[in-house]
Protein backbone atom coordinates (compact mmCIF):
# COMPACT_ATOMS: atom_id res chain seq x y z
CA UNK A 1 0.00 0.00 0.00
CA UNK A 2 1.37 3.50 -0.71
CA UNK A 3 -0.67 6.30 0.22
CA UNK A 4 0.77 9.74 -0.46
CA UNK A 5 -2.34 11.68 -1.99
CA UNK A 6 -6.25 12.14 -0.83
CA UNK A 7 -6.34 10.54 -4.50
CA UNK A 8 -4.84 7.51 -3.71
CA UNK A 9 -6.40 7.19 -0.54
CA UNK A 10 -9.54 7.91 -2.18
CA UNK A 11 -8.54 5.38 -4.27
CA UNK A 12 -7.54 2.41 -1.38
CA UNK A 13 -10.58 3.49 0.24
CA UNK A 14 -12.81 2.60 -2.75
CA UNK A 15 -10.96 -0.58 -3.24
CA UNK A 16 -11.59 -1.45 0.15
CA UNK A 17 -15.87 -0.88 -0.12
CA UNK A 18 -15.48 -2.76 -3.49
CA UNK A 19 -13.73 -5.79 -2.29
CA UNK A 20 -16.62 -5.29 1.03
CA UNK A 21 -19.40 -5.27 -1.99
CA UNK A 22 -18.06 -8.54 -3.44
CA UNK A 23 -17.63 -10.36 -0.17
CA UNK A 24 -21.43 -9.45 0.99
CA UNK A 25 -22.77 -10.87 -2.00
CA UNK A 26 -21.10 -14.02 -1.27
CA UNK A 27 -22.52 -13.67 2.27
CA UNK A 28 -26.12 -12.64 1.99
CA UNK A 29 -27.30 -15.67 -0.15
CA UNK A 30 -26.06 -17.99 2.66
CA UNK A 31 -27.91 -15.37 5.63
CA UNK A 32 -30.76 -15.84 3.60
CA UNK A 33 -30.64 -19.45 3.50
CA UNK A 34 -29.94 -19.82 7.40
CA UNK A 35 -32.99 -17.31 8.06
CA UNK A 36 -36.15 -19.32 9.79
CA UNK A 37 -38.21 -16.37 9.31
CA UNK A 38 -39.51 -15.56 5.98
CA UNK A 39 -39.50 -11.52 6.07
CA UNK A 40 -35.88 -11.89 7.01
CA UNK A 41 -34.99 -14.03 4.40
CA UNK A 42 -37.23 -11.91 2.20
CA UNK A 43 -34.98 -8.52 3.35
CA UNK A 44 -31.56 -10.31 2.64
CA UNK A 45 -32.70 -11.52 -0.81
CA UNK A 46 -33.83 -7.78 -1.56
CA UNK A 47 -30.72 -6.79 -0.41
CA UNK A 48 -28.47 -9.26 -2.37
CA UNK A 49 -30.16 -7.86 -5.12
CA UNK A 50 -29.46 -4.13 -4.51
CA UNK A 51 -25.48 -5.25 -3.54
CA UNK A 52 -24.85 -6.50 -6.50
CA UNK A 53 -26.29 -3.38 -8.09
CA UNK A 54 -24.21 -1.35 -5.72
CA UNK A 55 -20.88 -3.39 -7.47
CA UNK A 56 -21.87 -2.36 -10.87
CA UNK A 57 -22.27 1.37 -9.40
CA UNK A 58 -18.54 1.27 -7.89
CA UNK A 59 -17.29 -0.17 -11.27
CA UNK A 60 -18.53 3.21 -12.96
CA UNK A 61 -16.81 5.37 -10.04
CA UNK A 62 -14.04 3.40 -10.71
CA UNK A 63 -14.32 4.45 -14.37
CA UNK A 64 -15.29 7.83 -13.96
CA UNK A 65 -11.43 8.59 -12.04
CA UNK A 66 -9.88 6.70 -14.29
CA UNK A 67 -8.94 3.73 -12.81
CA UNK A 68 -9.29 -0.52 -12.93
CA UNK A 69 -12.14 -1.74 -10.76
CA UNK A 70 -9.83 -4.40 -8.03
CA UNK A 71 -10.66 -5.17 -4.48
CA UNK A 72 -7.95 -4.49 -1.48
CA UNK A 73 -8.22 -7.06 1.45
CA UNK A 74 -10.52 -5.71 3.97
CA UNK A 75 -9.77 -6.94 7.02
CA UNK A 76 -12.65 -4.98 8.61
CA UNK A 77 -15.43 -6.87 6.17
CA UNK A 78 -13.70 -9.95 7.04
CA UNK A 79 -14.32 -9.71 10.59
CA UNK A 80 -17.74 -8.42 10.25
CA UNK A 81 -18.53 -12.07 8.10
CA UNK A 82 -16.51 -14.08 10.14
CA UNK A 83 -18.83 -13.30 13.50
CA UNK A 84 -21.75 -14.25 11.25
CA UNK A 85 -20.33 -17.58 9.83
CA UNK A 86 -19.46 -17.83 13.62
CA UNK A 87 -23.16 -17.49 14.82
CA UNK A 88 -24.77 -19.54 11.77
CA UNK A 89 -22.68 -22.59 12.75
CA UNK A 90 -23.02 -22.78 16.65
CA UNK A 91 -26.26 -20.92 16.80
CA UNK A 92 -29.35 -23.81 16.01
CA UNK A 93 -32.02 -22.16 17.97
CA UNK A 94 -34.03 -20.46 14.49
CA UNK A 95 -35.35 -17.94 16.59
CA UNK A 96 -32.08 -16.94 17.87
CA UNK A 97 -30.27 -17.55 15.24
CA UNK A 98 -32.54 -14.91 13.07
CA UNK A 99 -31.68 -12.48 16.07
CA UNK A 100 -27.80 -12.73 15.28
CA UNK A 101 -28.40 -12.93 11.83
CA UNK A 102 -29.80 -9.26 11.77
CA UNK A 103 -27.50 -8.14 13.90
CA UNK A 104 -24.98 -9.19 12.26
CA UNK A 105 -26.35 -7.85 8.60
CA UNK A 106 -26.36 -4.32 10.66
CA UNK A 107 -23.15 -4.20 11.54
CA UNK A 108 -22.26 -4.57 7.97
CA UNK A 109 -24.47 -1.85 6.49
CA UNK A 110 -23.28 0.25 9.32
CA UNK A 111 -19.78 -0.48 7.90
CA UNK A 112 -21.31 0.63 4.34
CA UNK A 113 -22.91 3.59 5.81
CA UNK A 114 -19.13 4.64 7.22
CA UNK A 115 -17.32 4.04 4.47
CA UNK A 116 -19.68 5.65 1.43
CA UNK A 117 -20.22 8.41 4.24
CA UNK A 118 -16.33 8.71 3.82
CA UNK A 119 -15.90 8.41 0.07
CA UNK A 120 -18.84 10.86 -0.64
CA UNK A 121 -17.15 13.71 1.35
CA UNK A 122 -14.02 13.19 -0.70
CA UNK A 123 -15.31 12.56 -4.31
CA UNK A 124 -16.39 15.98 -3.33
CA UNK A 125 -13.21 17.33 -1.85
CA UNK A 126 -11.48 16.09 -5.13
CA UNK A 127 -14.15 17.49 -7.61
CA UNK A 128 -15.68 14.14 -8.73
CA UNK A 129 -18.60 15.36 -9.25
CA UNK A 130 -20.06 12.37 -10.89
CA UNK A 131 -19.00 9.93 -8.89
CA UNK A 132 -20.20 11.75 -5.92
CA UNK A 133 -23.67 11.32 -7.29
CA UNK A 134 -23.49 7.64 -7.66
CA UNK A 135 -21.72 7.55 -3.71
CA UNK A 136 -24.57 9.45 -2.86
CA UNK A 137 -26.94 7.25 -4.44
CA UNK A 138 -25.73 3.56 -2.47
CA UNK A 139 -25.25 5.48 0.87
CA UNK A 140 -28.94 6.46 0.74
CA UNK A 141 -29.59 2.83 0.17
CA UNK A 142 -27.29 1.52 2.69
CA UNK A 143 -29.18 3.91 5.33
CA UNK A 144 -32.69 2.63 3.83
CA UNK A 145 -32.08 -1.35 4.53
CA UNK A 146 -30.22 -0.18 7.64
CA UNK A 147 -34.37 1.02 8.65
CA UNK A 148 -35.82 -1.85 7.62
CA UNK A 149 -33.60 -4.59 9.49
CA UNK A 150 -34.38 -1.88 12.24
CA UNK A 151 -37.94 -2.03 11.64
CA UNK A 152 -37.66 -5.80 11.82
CA UNK A 153 -35.45 -6.03 14.61
CA UNK A 154 -38.29 -4.00 16.70
CA UNK A 155 -40.71 -6.46 15.54
CA UNK A 156 -38.70 -9.32 16.77
CA UNK A 157 -38.45 -7.86 20.09
CA UNK A 158 -41.96 -6.93 19.84
CA UNK A 159 -43.09 -10.48 19.39
CA UNK A 160 -41.28 -12.26 21.69
CA UNK A 161 -42.43 -9.34 24.84
CA UNK A 162 -46.15 -10.20 23.45
CA UNK B 1 -19.13 -20.68 21.74
CA UNK B 2 -22.32 -22.22 22.78
CA UNK B 3 -25.58 -19.87 22.50
CA UNK B 4 -28.77 -21.72 22.50
CA UNK B 5 -31.17 -18.73 23.97
CA UNK B 6 -31.78 -14.61 23.99
CA UNK B 7 -30.01 -14.79 27.24
CA UNK B 8 -26.83 -16.30 25.21
CA UNK B 9 -26.73 -14.29 22.77
CA UNK B 10 -27.27 -11.09 24.34
CA UNK B 11 -24.42 -11.90 26.42
CA UNK B 12 -22.43 -13.10 23.82
CA UNK B 13 -22.83 -9.88 22.02
CA UNK B 14 -22.42 -8.02 25.35
CA UNK B 15 -18.59 -9.72 25.81
CA UNK B 16 -17.71 -8.82 21.88
CA UNK B 17 -18.57 -4.84 22.91
CA UNK B 18 -16.56 -5.01 25.79
CA UNK B 19 -13.57 -7.04 24.03
CA UNK B 20 -14.16 -3.98 21.34
CA UNK B 21 -14.19 -1.42 23.80
CA UNK B 22 -11.06 -2.22 25.54
CA UNK B 23 -9.25 -2.40 22.24
CA UNK B 24 -10.21 1.01 21.28
CA UNK B 25 -9.18 2.35 24.78
CA UNK B 26 -5.66 0.94 23.41
CA UNK B 27 -5.97 2.57 19.97
CA UNK B 28 -7.25 5.82 20.59
CA UNK B 29 -4.22 6.84 22.18
CA UNK B 30 -1.89 5.79 19.58
CA UNK B 31 -4.52 7.69 16.73
CA UNK B 32 -4.22 11.14 18.77
CA UNK B 33 -0.51 11.06 18.74
CA UNK B 34 -0.55 10.13 15.04
CA UNK B 35 -2.87 12.72 14.52
CA UNK B 36 -1.77 16.24 13.00
CA UNK B 37 -4.63 18.45 13.45
CA UNK B 38 -4.88 19.72 17.20
CA UNK B 39 -8.66 19.69 16.72
CA UNK B 40 -8.68 15.88 16.01
CA UNK B 41 -6.50 15.25 18.12
CA UNK B 42 -8.82 16.34 20.70
CA UNK B 43 -11.78 14.40 19.64
CA UNK B 44 -9.50 11.35 19.68
CA UNK B 45 -8.53 11.87 23.49
CA UNK B 46 -12.13 13.54 24.60
CA UNK B 47 -13.22 10.30 23.14
CA UNK B 48 -10.94 7.76 25.11
CA UNK B 49 -12.12 9.49 28.61
CA UNK B 50 -15.74 8.76 27.43
CA UNK B 51 -14.81 4.85 26.47
CA UNK B 52 -13.40 4.72 29.83
CA UNK B 53 -16.54 5.64 31.19
CA UNK B 54 -18.08 3.17 28.46
CA UNK B 55 -15.86 0.29 29.53
CA UNK B 56 -17.42 1.00 33.49
CA UNK B 57 -20.47 0.87 32.46
CA UNK B 58 -20.51 -2.15 30.64
CA UNK B 59 -19.41 -3.54 33.53
CA UNK B 60 -22.09 -2.02 35.17
CA UNK B 61 -24.49 -4.31 33.41
CA UNK B 62 -22.48 -8.08 33.21
CA UNK B 63 -23.14 -7.06 37.32
CA UNK B 64 -27.41 -6.38 36.35
CA UNK B 65 -27.57 -9.20 34.67
CA UNK B 66 -25.66 -11.27 37.00
CA UNK B 67 -22.58 -12.35 34.89
CA UNK B 68 -18.59 -11.93 35.59
CA UNK B 69 -17.40 -8.96 32.75
CA UNK B 70 -15.23 -10.58 30.68
CA UNK B 71 -14.65 -10.36 26.59
CA UNK B 72 -14.77 -12.46 23.75
CA UNK B 73 -12.29 -11.81 20.92
CA UNK B 74 -14.14 -9.69 18.07
CA UNK B 75 -12.81 -10.37 14.91
CA UNK B 76 -14.97 -7.14 13.48
CA UNK B 77 -12.88 -4.58 15.72
CA UNK B 78 -9.79 -6.38 15.29
CA UNK B 79 -10.36 -5.60 11.60
CA UNK B 80 -11.23 -2.28 11.78
CA UNK B 81 -8.62 -1.46 13.58
CA UNK B 82 -5.60 -3.11 11.57
CA UNK B 83 -7.11 -1.13 8.83
CA UNK B 84 -6.04 2.28 10.96
CA UNK B 85 -3.19 0.50 12.07
CA UNK B 86 -1.85 0.26 8.06
CA UNK B 87 -2.56 3.30 7.64
CA UNK B 88 -0.49 4.68 10.32
CA UNK B 89 2.18 2.53 9.03
CA UNK B 90 1.79 3.90 5.45
CA UNK B 91 0.42 7.15 5.18
CA UNK B 92 3.45 9.99 5.68
CA UNK B 93 1.56 13.30 4.31
CA UNK B 94 -0.02 14.54 7.70
CA UNK B 95 -3.20 15.72 6.19
CA UNK B 96 -3.61 12.41 4.24
CA UNK B 97 -3.36 10.65 7.48
CA UNK B 98 -5.74 12.67 9.75
CA UNK B 99 -8.27 12.06 7.00
CA UNK B 100 -7.69 8.62 6.72
CA UNK B 101 -7.91 8.42 10.66
CA UNK B 102 -11.14 10.00 10.87
CA UNK B 103 -12.40 7.75 8.34
CA UNK B 104 -10.92 4.65 10.53
CA UNK B 105 -12.89 6.50 13.74
CA UNK B 106 -15.57 6.75 11.81
CA UNK B 107 -16.39 3.09 11.12
CA UNK B 108 -15.58 2.27 14.58
CA UNK B 109 -18.04 4.57 15.92
CA UNK B 110 -20.39 3.05 13.21
CA UNK B 111 -19.87 -0.68 14.88
CA UNK B 112 -20.18 0.19 18.52
CA UNK B 113 -23.71 2.14 17.14
CA UNK B 114 -24.73 -1.09 15.31
CA UNK B 115 -23.66 -3.46 18.07
CA UNK B 116 -25.23 -0.82 21.28
CA UNK B 117 -28.64 -0.51 19.13
CA UNK B 118 -29.07 -4.72 18.83
CA UNK B 119 -27.73 -4.99 22.58
CA UNK B 120 -30.77 -2.24 23.95
CA UNK B 121 -33.20 -3.82 21.94
CA UNK B 122 -31.95 -7.19 22.96
CA UNK B 123 -32.25 -5.96 26.63
CA UNK B 124 -35.84 -4.37 26.68
CA UNK B 125 -36.47 -7.87 24.73
CA UNK B 126 -35.26 -9.99 28.00
CA UNK B 127 -36.65 -7.09 30.82
CA UNK B 128 -33.36 -5.85 31.53
CA UNK B 129 -34.90 -2.69 32.09
CA UNK B 130 -31.43 -1.47 34.11
CA UNK B 131 -29.05 -2.70 32.14
CA UNK B 132 -31.01 -1.06 28.96
CA UNK B 133 -31.06 2.41 30.27
CA UNK B 134 -27.05 2.05 30.45
CA UNK B 135 -26.89 1.11 26.88
CA UNK B 136 -29.41 3.65 25.78
CA UNK B 137 -27.16 6.37 27.47
CA UNK B 138 -23.50 5.01 25.55
CA UNK B 139 -25.71 4.47 22.30
CA UNK B 140 -26.45 8.37 22.49
CA UNK B 141 -22.63 9.32 23.39
CA UNK B 142 -21.52 7.10 20.30
CA UNK B 143 -24.25 8.49 17.73
CA UNK B 144 -23.08 12.17 19.38
CA UNK B 145 -19.42 11.07 18.70
CA UNK B 146 -19.59 10.26 15.03
CA UNK B 147 -21.91 13.49 14.74
CA UNK B 148 -18.38 15.13 16.02
CA UNK B 149 -16.35 13.23 13.55
CA UNK B 150 -18.74 14.10 10.87
CA UNK B 151 -18.70 17.38 11.66
CA UNK B 152 -14.74 17.64 11.98
CA UNK B 153 -14.61 15.53 8.28
CA UNK B 154 -16.53 18.30 6.55
CA UNK B 155 -14.60 21.01 8.02
CA UNK B 156 -11.62 19.40 6.55
CA UNK B 157 -12.57 18.80 2.97
CA UNK B 158 -14.27 22.36 2.78
CA UNK B 159 -10.52 24.18 4.20
CA UNK B 160 -9.52 21.69 1.15
CA UNK B 161 -12.06 23.27 -1.07
CA UNK B 162 -11.66 26.94 -0.57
Amino acid sequence: MSIGTMDELFLHTLKDIYYAETKITKALPKMAKAAGSTQLRQAFEQHLEETKQQVERLKEVFKLVGQKAEGTECPAIEGIIEEGDELMKDVKDKEVLDAGLLSGAQAVEHYEIARYGTLLAWAKQLGHGDAAKLLQETLKEEKATDQILNKLALEMVNQKAA
